[in-house]
């Protein structure tokens, strides 16, 4: 029987997210581990030669899975097989001095998690500036704002873009705190104390505590520990994974709102290059991709509570209780997180805006949203107010009946009170109230400008993330 | 009938959380926000004279529930109500101008947050200093450190605590993030366009803008939202929510650890001075607060899927799907984490420790983690490896089966090790080196004066935290 | 300072449910208990007399919190106090024999727990019929089915609201399998030995057994555990919850589609008798009591999760660190579901539905529905398969982008397709198409039909559910 | 690269489960269902012949994923390219008739979590039986039993056992229903009005019905769906993992307290065949495979929520926002609860009970629990009540602070109390009291008969569970 896949892997994470967590990626990254302990040990004194490091980093990336799986059936213990593996590709012995099989293990997926924050990072900012590109695009085009999803005021739909792109900004510095205090449990030993190391360094503690910020120098890693156990506190898988939940929100809020705007068709998800739609049914653009952006933010939020069920749960110095549940949780937030980041620069790239329709939603609604202004420019016509209240509350309402009872298809409001002579007001004083009304946007584009300066400062700051492209999605 | 009171504020929260969430703590930071506008508001040219602003000042903490219960019952508006309340106590018609009803209840509810979050702060930095001075105070007990809840290696108590302690600092540095990040919605107006109070001040987009700082000024609030909708971004709430369950992390593993060390009477979490327990089993001191402790994380952990079931939600520029949902969730993480800490300060002030009865643990469990030692020993001694392997396996072995089938009651091994010919070893030489073994706590002291230093420094940036006392508790 | 209400009950849930909740309610159920046992100790040869019984009976529903409140405060124990409050209003002392306070306390809960299930049952057979009710008045309007959220067949709004009433009917039929398996904890002493009531009887298994059964059946309730310790098991107390959580499934996804029903105006949620839309806004009919009922199903999927979080979590025969989560999510989690039946009761009594929306809105799509019938009828008339296909499908585009790009406002599918000489298909066999088109509705009638009776069958063997009304909402 | 392997498929799951869920498996439950549909089909009328039914049924289990592919690769239409793969092999084109692509795919997932179920019943009836047979076994071994996690009362290990196994009953008795009364969603087609079906019988509605009854009855389903959109209500998803999560409770109470035992080496979960435990180190028996029972369910419990997050969710007929949480969710929920039963099943076969050190802590802790009955002996002596309980107070306490300070290392209560002249109790009496009093456990015994009674039921009832063997675990 063939494997059964990872199904996130398989089908919507990128290389870059899966070839960290693949076989090989691991052990690569563990490969990176060794060396980086090689270094700093050597750098306190110990005695490893120079050549000997540069042997072990010249054959790091020769990785047969096969071969170690072959090592591990003979003796029977995976970490002892890795060892042996890299050591005879190199023709040393010098890894994993005074390393207990934690030493490697913590610190190999904690490398996991940190190279993943990275490469989210950057696929945020990216998807960020890409949202922030479509709403300059639309910067200028009135729409209808809905509350309750119902029409309520004119905004733009720029700005609408502008205020999801502001909750994914929110996720980001959430996701850059994270990693610049990001901490390395460090070579702590069976149960914390450091014993092994200091044993190797003849009870030097100075140099233990220099050791361990060497590697994670030599890593890339902000931050260490000081006082942890066995294990790591699991509390801090729970902050990691409750910030890619955090960070898919604005996609998530942007994706149900598309699918929203696309029951109205004012907008669309649009349709890949290859991909074409039922040609009998050309309305049917369905927001599949938006769907599957809300469905990973759904795992995503299962995942936070399988985070949580760790965080807080530590007994003494530890256990493997944690153990299966990081093995499922940890890769599959990245590939949910990815999934939905690479899904959503899809949709940005590909989503397809309806000017015409959006400016007939207006012209329905736009009437009802400016009543208020309509009485207060009979009452400047010398009306009472009284009196206009009365009669354009009878219009609107007669308005709205007709539409729902289907006696008439427009809204009819202007013309009703136009005709109206209680009212003193004239069709094309009307017809300039909703003109200037429409554009009562207030802060709307002032907003997106902010937003999109914003974005600037994160690319800025993170050039690589205007490089990223998505892959292809199914 | 009675009210049904929440149970969380009733029983657990302190006076200084509760106050916050309370119908007068509300008005209080309502008539605050009120306050604030109109300051703001004035400095930018609208007409409000500074006597009127003194005599809301004057005012604000008058707050009679049942005057405004009176008034929403003549209105039937609620927000109505308070406005017209306070300013018959003032005098004045100042307040609200500008102003839509979320304009109110979406910063008034953030400021409850952002005060919570400042009390939580000095809260956990005082537990954190608890669990520091426990850890000193027991720094150099030797204690047996175990893992999968079985003996593993000599440690200190002091240690453990500090790993607790760390854990909990780190959740410290996350919240410390989020209150120094956390944006406030601001005068955005029905749909985010900022429209009425840019009709206010004439169209002036930068006395707008210049407003929503100043009123950020007046509250003490870091940082505002820029593009918003008629509700903040609700990954935000998600964001406190985890963040509470985070800290709460922490005092969670330590209590769960403290419960085990119970069940073999290491340490017990004491009793309140008017507490007694049983005097007739005076053995079973309960741990009630610690599973207390547990407990209330459990609840947050359920706060985190309510506050997650908001994030990546909106609906267009919002509606009040998240409304019930937030008047269960705000307040109640709050009375939770609340209760948490304050459980958790008493039962770090009425800790017993039984040093008697750990180091009987110690004697039992270290011959078996020294057997290494010994076998080292023997070899130095002149006895062949393999030899003295067999010898010393056969003797853990024999004394494990011995203390399991009852025949011994004491750990033999030292006995049995220093009666056999084969190694070498005298009784004199197994007890020092039993002396010594149980010294090699590693790094342990190190890590405990260093986890307390990061105490130290917390108590120095925020010196209030040093006077927070425990309420009682039940 | 006032106390803090429980919000769920103060402003959401009805009296059915609270009373059950309030201190009051659990004093009564408390001495309901108490009079079941003494009745079963009596019926089984203890000596307790049937006056004595009498007149615990006469003075069960004299609740005087007031004087417990003083009890407890003179002797510090809230068990005995409510022991003395009730000995003394009967004038005798046979309560609370051979029962330790888990016996109670744990007793009284399930009690609490199953009364307040056979409320929701009532409700929610209400809540079914009154779906169906709406169902079987709307069974012969002719809706467009949306999947992705675009129009998709002609189906009935009446089939659309059966299909929801389905989804709460499963719940349902979950909700009476749990009422009828409820498994009761019983008097089973300190740690589920049951040997304070085998003491009481002088070592009579049997007796003991047989007085179990007979509390049962005073108290109404189906089963009891055998063989628990101090506490029943807690994934009790989660299969209620999920039960609860599931129930709110149906009405939640029936409020969801309704609120997008009403952003195309083609229903509302109505407004109550007193309530009265913004006259100046009267399009204005927002969802909001939908939005409620979704925002409580909200936190009944985080009540979940708290009640998971207690589920496999025993420590040896039982401790309290499942205590204050319980005191938080049993009430609540009824106290919302409550709420949610309540709000839908409410919402299926006031919607409103506009026929002539649902019309336009069928004439808009419909003709795109129907392309592969003009196709098949074309052919039918000898008109060549492929040119025929090319032929609608250019006009189905040619429509689809004429209503997106402004061009034109009417679907026109029909009059280019009549237009079109390589089709042969005049305009009157297209409207006569166009109406047997919108009639294809399968067995959307006979579905209806189907999930009604099934409603009757509940209503025969409830018929209290007939009764239930909704009390009047926020 | 190689794919990332389904880590919960490839470690823990068994092949009954894997099987199901592998493509290979998805094809064949895929066929069983074409297959059923012909032959209900064929009964109803419809023209397939009898051997063309045959044919297909002859290839089902000619399955070539690679082939299937390859087609797919062509014709880019999943459905499609499975359709002509099983027509080509069968030499027939019969399948799929009437049938949309949901049709096929709701329905055959149903089968796969039909089958699962199936799985899962007859190995929770082997867990919870051999969880009896352990009960049995040690029904007479006295133990402490313990509350707070600190000692209570006298029970037995088998009693305690059976506690969790009733736990475990529960949930069966949950499942049971929910496989009892799965209803399947059937051949409704696009939007659920069953139109094409109907269309295919000639408008024959009792035929459509008919069709659904028997095609139900071919696959061994229980019930249908009437009224359901384009999706069956994934309410049914959540009711399904939650009752997996429940199935996971009383295992996971189970190795929660077999984690604590080992800590006092009350007992052990004993090692495999092949494994052995460090041989310098042999108390270390690491309760490895409970720690993992208990991460089973942590995983379950985000499934829970994941589940939670699809349910009250539907818009309209539905759409695809819930697909790729249901690819995750529904096999990964079946391959934790199937690891956690093996690994369950894997523990109550390898455990070890270590009675001398159950009975050393009876010992230890019985003198506290007997001094009621101490008390109760020197008043019939002829001691005074107030003299009596002051004598026995002042030795609890000075014999638990012996204990505690190290002065004395086994418990001295009853040397001391013999040894007491005010309360004339000899130690003979004494010891008399104490042997007695350690066999107070009540129903213990009958307990343990009951529950195991309850197995032997389910066993009748499912006899291949009797013959259920865990596979090797890692």
């Amino acid at each position: 029987m063939n494997p059964i896949p990872n199904v996130l892997a398989e089908r919507y994470a990128s290389p870059a997210i899966t070839g960290i967590w693949s076989p090989e990626g691991k052990v690569r990254l563990e490969r990176e581990l060794w060396i980086a302990v090689m270094k700093a040990q050597r750098e306190l004194g110990l005695d490893i030669p120079a050549e000997a490091i540069a042997d072990y980093e010249r054959v790091r990336d020769s990785i047969d899975t096969a071969s170690i799986a072959r090592r591990e059936r003979q003796t029977r213990h995976d970490v002892k097989a890795r060892i042996d593996e890299f050591c005879e590709l190199a023709g040393h012995e010098h890894i994993h001095k005074g390393m207990t099989s934690r030493d490697l293990t913590e610190n190999v997926e904690q490398l996991q998690i940190f190279r993943s924050l990275e490469v989210i990072r950057l696929k945020s900012i990216a998807a960020f500036a890409a949202l922030c590109d479509r709403a300059r695009e639309n910067r200028d085009i009135i729409l209808t704002a809905r509350t309750h999803n119902v029409a309520a005021q004119p905004t733009t739909l720029g700005k609408r873009l502008a205020m999801f792109a502001e909750e994914l900004a929110g996720g980001l510095t959430a996701l850059e705190h994270l990693i610049q205090s990001y901490p390395v449990r460090g070579l702590k030993g069976a149960t914390g104390t450091q014993l092994d190391q200091i044993n190797l360094f003849g009870g030097d503690f100075m140099k233990v505590s220099a050791l361990e910020s060497q590697i994670a120098h030599h890593l890339g890693l902000p931050a260490a520990f000081i006082a942890v156990g066995q294990v790591y506190p699991r509390s801090l898988d729970f902050r990691v994974v409750s910030t890619l939940c955090d960070l898919g929100s604005g996609p998530s809020s942007f994706a149900k709102t598309l699918r929203l705007m696309a029951g109205h068709e004012l907008a669309s998800e649009g349709f890949s290059p290859g991909q074409t739609g039922s040609s009998a049914m050309p309305h049917k653009m369905n927001s599949r991709s938006c769907e599957r952006i809300n469905g990973f933010h759904t795992i995503l939020k299962g995942h936070v509570t399988m985070a949580a069920g760790l965080a807080g749960d530590q007994w003494n110095e530890g256990d493997v209780s944690c153990s299966v549940v990081r093995r499922v949780v940890l890769p599959d937030a990245f590939f949910a997180l990815d999934g939905l980041l690479e899904t959503t620069l899809t949709v940005l790239r590909q989503m397809e805006v309806f000017p015409a329709v959006i400016a007939r939603e207006t012209e329905r609604y736009l009437p009802f949203l400016l009543t208020t202004t309509f009485l207060m420019e009979a009452v400047k016509n010398g009306v009472g107010r009284e009196t206009a209240h009365e009669a354009i509350k009878e219009h609107a309402i007669a308005a709205v009946r007709g539409l729902r009872d289907g006696s008439v298809t427009e809204n009819d409001v202007l013309k009703r009170i136009a005709g109206d002579s209680r009212l003193n007001l004239s069709r094309a004083r009307l017809d300039e109230l909703f003109a200037a009304g429409a554009n009562k946007t207030g802060a709307a584009t002032v907003q997106v400008n902010a937003i999109a300066a914003l974005a600037n400062d994160w690319l800025a700051k993170y050039p690589a993330a205007a490089g990223v492209q998505p892959g292809e999605i199914l």
